[in-house]
């Protein structure tokens, strides 16, 4: 089960439509601009899959036509801290891993 | 680039064996064992993605048959620290996301 929850949570959609929605409260349309370039397949099933392990809430609000809105749940940000650091271990690690590839590459060819 | 790197920290199987790997030093079939239930082939391709991003470290000594070991680099126990945030976040939500999915597909059904 462990392994099931890290494949969903490690997923790198996952970790941007998490990072992305934060604290903040999104529509479906503004999540697609921001997460780009995700496609709207896949912002629909990561939010589905997301919506469905509890760390996203989907709001539907009687206007017309019907509004939408995503947001993190408290479990969602309780992931949010570890999926930011990892992101940010991510970013901080990219050149070098970057060049690593370059070299590994080289050597192998 | 980052989501590149995302992709491959965030990947179960690394999130895995980067855990597994820890402080210590393993082979290949010790790995396989201890990170099951995963194929030789997804082991292999796990490993070498590691190795070409400079996480993972591949001693070949010189013995008859060579032995070959696996370590996490400086680099890959850096990423050790938040992976083991990440694990540990997932083991602490398995159940309650358990229960989330069970009830989300009955309301789906």
């Amino acid at each position: 089960m462990i392994r099931s929850v890290l494949e969903r949570v490690g997923d790198k959609w996952s970790v941007a439509v998490v990072c992305q929605l934060g604290e903040s409260t999104y529509r479906f349309n503004e999540l697609r601009r921001l997460v780009s370039p995700i496609t709207q397949r896949m912002l629909s099933a990561t939010l589905r899959g997301l919506e469905r392990d509890g760390l996203v809430s989907r709001t539907v609000h009687p206007t017309s036509p019907p509004r939408v809105d995503y947001a993190l749940t408290g479990r969602g940000r309780s992931l949010l801290v570890v999926l930011r650091d990892l992101a940010g271990w991510a970013e901080a690690h990219a050149e070098e891993i970057g060049s690593s590839r370059a070299e590994f590459d080289q050597r192998e060819a």
